[in-house]
């Protein structure tokens, strides 16, 4: 039996086009490009501004089930189909997220797709790349920075250092900075004060490089944020503080859309990656966008499960960015299923019909949700061996009953042929006329209604409990005039409802609202259900440990 | 009168020729380049390689006297010179510093020369640049966060965590920073412990980068660094966390010399930038020897005065690479000398032949140390409007009793045409015999006489007291036996002795050491005379804050 190749492997065999080849395909020239070595590049602001003239192709949206410990292989499915729809005649685009640095020595050891369905060179990607989470880790630093410098030279704003709601960031798994007092020493060290470290993806600027429209939404918006508030109450925001045009300049680069390609060859932009929980979990409307018009059809994703990157990319990004799919791929594993059906991660192998049944609520609940927004959908299998006939049989009927089309795919081990029965399905819903835009909520609701829609409509609970310092935070809000933008929920990726432990579509429950927060750059309202975890930590033996690099600068160990 | 322009606006009007003709010059390919942009580059190890057959050029080291707030102008003239003999018909590389993020945004706002003497494109070199500070800042702080997750995760190697040595970096100018308390918050975020962030240039890997003569070399130091003491008082190195395999994935572009451009379309490489006090403050050696394979003549420069830079350049750099240079230009400005004879800040304008004498004798002390390694000295002047003839003609005088050619330089406003005297000057020095290496002391000496000999014979002083935690420092190190390496001393750039306020050429004063560390991944001996700012601030108004960017994506305010 042939030995299984890793990820890593696979990318290392795989023969590279230069990137200039690869932009050709969809009308860039090298003068288009600006190259990051040979097979990474950005594309230019004239090259975005001359192809702004090309119709929209048509777009779709992957996301997937509630995620379980089982894997779905969301990003996998996307580059697949993409690859599936360039071998059928279509001209397609993939436009995904960039992997962070830190959990890549953490954990995941690398997020750029698998097996035959990933985007490449998948070393640089899932390492620096070209630079944009360093833009966005010092831009962020400096405005944090700049608070503090005001503070210490005099705080004309009279910044009450008690309310700095500005964070530090750093591309790294490291919980030690979680929890910090900074400013110690005395005087010529500033006021002390708690603070905290969050991993760079969280950062509101990395929210706002995925909404804006260009370089100057993007300084606008970074101005717009609000840092801190005043001994009066007042929002401090960082134009106050003078410095969104330096942090524009660190910036210039980043919100240029990053150009590589896949396993196939095929273009696929890369570009941004907010958190899926405090943030929306889509990579940015600048590349989303260009893909339309680059491609015939362009394949993008949404973090997690669909009631959260689905839901956030509905209505948040295509209410910002004036897009909307036309179509939805929900990607599903049986195993996964089995799991929401009840069974445990260690007996995921045996056939087990009565569980799959049980865990298609979960299937089912997202794929109802979906057609909410009027968007016609497709649920993509990825196969595992250990699927069995019965229950492929089992889940395409339960699927047909619904009145949904089921595809089954082989993306990791195939590449693009693997994803062919998806791409045909995906290229039938295709055909059927667009419908207008139609988010779930009206951003001139109350932050309350706009909560109780979620949570009726995509979670499937009966309401929603502001606890401790939600209801006071939602009236100043409101005082503020602050209220009047989409809400972002931040709860479990784990589970429908905002508890971890109910799989499968659980009903009769309510959400838990804790803590509401503006991010008035990005422009929605953070809403937590729990404390989300916003600085990961290193395992007790990082990904890290794994990795080497030899003498000819070949790598193991990422994957 | 035409209006004199600034530093970024005579780099928007130069005409960049593209990064590939720039290469072609020095017998580089496209495949030798990758490609940063259309301006940058870094050179693959397959170029090194293949140029490392070619004969070394001479090269020439910019220095200067002990710095003055009246300013010197050491890179100016490092790019002048350089332009002035690539005019002289001799094909002249620059190897330089990369400027650092941080203070940029600080009091600097940029570091890439000045006028028609820079190197382009200085908005990029001045910012992000092919990310090698972003690639430091992550290599370092993903061994810090394997530190305090190794003492999380049960602390196998029993590190003491009172002497975790390894400090987390950030390329921002941020006091708030420089004494915190990390790991509050409870047992999930760790051990609370004292902690420090330096500014990035800062780490040793910085240092480490500059000193290491490939990847390889790169990976087996970072291995080597002491990130702490075990609780039985035994050095726990990085390789013991079983991360410098991943940091040296996160370091295999950022050991590539980087090309640009000056003023004048000459090549130029830039590459490293350590502190020239904890560190050894020279670009890298990688650079610095490409360079030679490149060009007849090199022309590279050392940190602050003589007395740092240039003492280092010599005892550390040219110790660890097997070079020499052949020449070395000090440079000086009657406004900083007539500063060094006495005269305040705000009286520079006025003819001073008396202060100036006086002055002299700080530049004559730097000749005469340049002198004892052996190699030909020239002084550089970097002229003002308001040197009177007078003035320029005691200098000359000066300088020629004691045997040293001046020559009068004009780069910031005349490029390379402004720097032809200092050109011809150096290639008169050129044409002596070179002489063999001769280090100031040898490394088996102890610290304390190699702290001795420099003191007498490049500080000026009587000796050296060693001062609280050194004594015991320095018994460790010698029971460790880790004494046997250069020692790096960390004393105030704006004195020959480690008192600021003694300017000109102080004598019959003491050296106070109160700090020895050892960098063993850098290999040499830190000696600290005060507490040396890792960690710079912001001032009251920060240079971001005149920094903006327009829709076309000029900058403005960088300088």
């Amino acid at each position: 039996m042939a030995k299984v190749l890793s990820d890593i492997e696979i990318a290392q065999q795989t023969h590279l086009e230069p990137i200039v080849k690869i932009a050709e395909k969809v009308g860039l020239t090298e003068d288009d490009l600006e190259l990051y070595g040979k097979y990474k590049a950005k594309i230019s602001f004239d090259a975005i501004k001359r192809l702004s003239k090309n119709e929209d192709g048509k777009l779709v949206l992957v996301t997937a089930i509630t995620p379980t410990p089982a894997g779905e292989g969301k990003t996998l499915t996307t580059i697949g189909l993409a690859q599936a729809l360039n071998q059928l005649g279509h001209k397609t685009m993939t436009a995904l997220r960039e992997p962070s640095l830190g959990p890549v020595f953490g954990i995941k050891g690398g997020a750029a797709g698998g097996g035959y369905s990933q985007v490449l060179p998948m070393e640089d990607i899932n390492l620096h790349f070209t630079g944009d989470m360093h833009a966005i880790t010092a831009a962020n630093n400096l405005l944090a920075a700049a608070i503090d410098n005001h503070v210490h030279q005099g705080n004309a704003l009279r910044i009450d250092v008690r309310r700095i709601v500005w964070k530090r960031v750093m591309d790294m798994n490291d919980r030690a900075l979680r929890d910090i007092v900074v400013g110690l020493g005395g005087k010529v060290n500033g006021f002390p004060r708690e603070d905290h470290f969050m991993i760079t993806v969280a950062s509101e600027i990395m929210a706002i490089l995925c909404l804006a429209s260009d370089l100057m939404d993007l300084k606008k918006r970074m101005g717009d944020i609000i840092v801190a508030y005043d001994l009066d109450g007042n929002p401090v925001r960082a134009r106050q503080l003078g410095v969104e045009g330096a942090m524009a300049i660190l910036m210039k680069d980043a919100i240029k859309p990053n150009i590589v390609q896949t396993t196939e060859n095929t273009p696929a932009l890369v570009h941004g990656g907010p958190f899926a929980n405090i943030a929306h979990g889509c990579n940015s409307v600048v590349a989303t966008k260009l893909a339309l018009k680059m491609g015939e059809i362009t394949v993008t994703e949404a973090g997690f499960g669909a009631d959260l990157g689905a839901e956030k990319f509905m209505d948040i990004k295509c209410r910002f960015a004036g897009i909307k799919p036309d179509a939805v791929v929900i990607v599903a594993t049986i195993r996964a299923l089995k799991m929401h059906g009840g069974v445990d991660k260690k007996n995921l192998q045996p056939e087990n019909l009565e569980a799959l049944e049980k865990g298609f609520a979960n299937l089912k609940k997202h794929i109802e949700n979906m057609r909410k927004y009027d968007i016609p959908v497709v649920v993509g299998i990825n196969r595992f061996l250990t699927d069995t006939d019965a229950e492929i049989a089992l889940l395409t009927r339960l699927c047909q009953d619904y009145g949904v089309d089921v595809a089954l795919n082989n993306c990791w081990a195939e590449g693009g042929k693997g994803g062919m029965d998806l791409g045909r399905k995906v290229l039938q819903l295709l055909q059927q006329p667009k419908t207008p835009y139609k988010p779930l909520y009206d951003v001139n609701d109350t932050i309350l209604h706009k909560l109780e829609i979620l949570t009726k409509e995509i979670y499937g609970g009966d309401g929603v409990i502001l606890e401790g310092k939600a209801p006071k935070q939602i009236a100043e809000l409101e005082k503020l005039g602050l209220d009047k933008m989409p809400v972002c929920v931040a709860k479990t990726q784990y589970s429908l409802s905002d508890n971890p432990a109910l799989l499968g579509a659980p009903e009769h429950f309510k959400i838990t609202v804790k803590d509401v927060r503006v991010c008035t750059g990005a422009g929605f309202i953070v809403c937590q259900t729990s404390n989300i975890m916003v600085m990961p930590g290193l395992p007790k033996v990082p990904a890290a440990n794994r990795m080497d690099i030899d003498e000819n600068g070949v790598i193991t160990g990422l994957f």
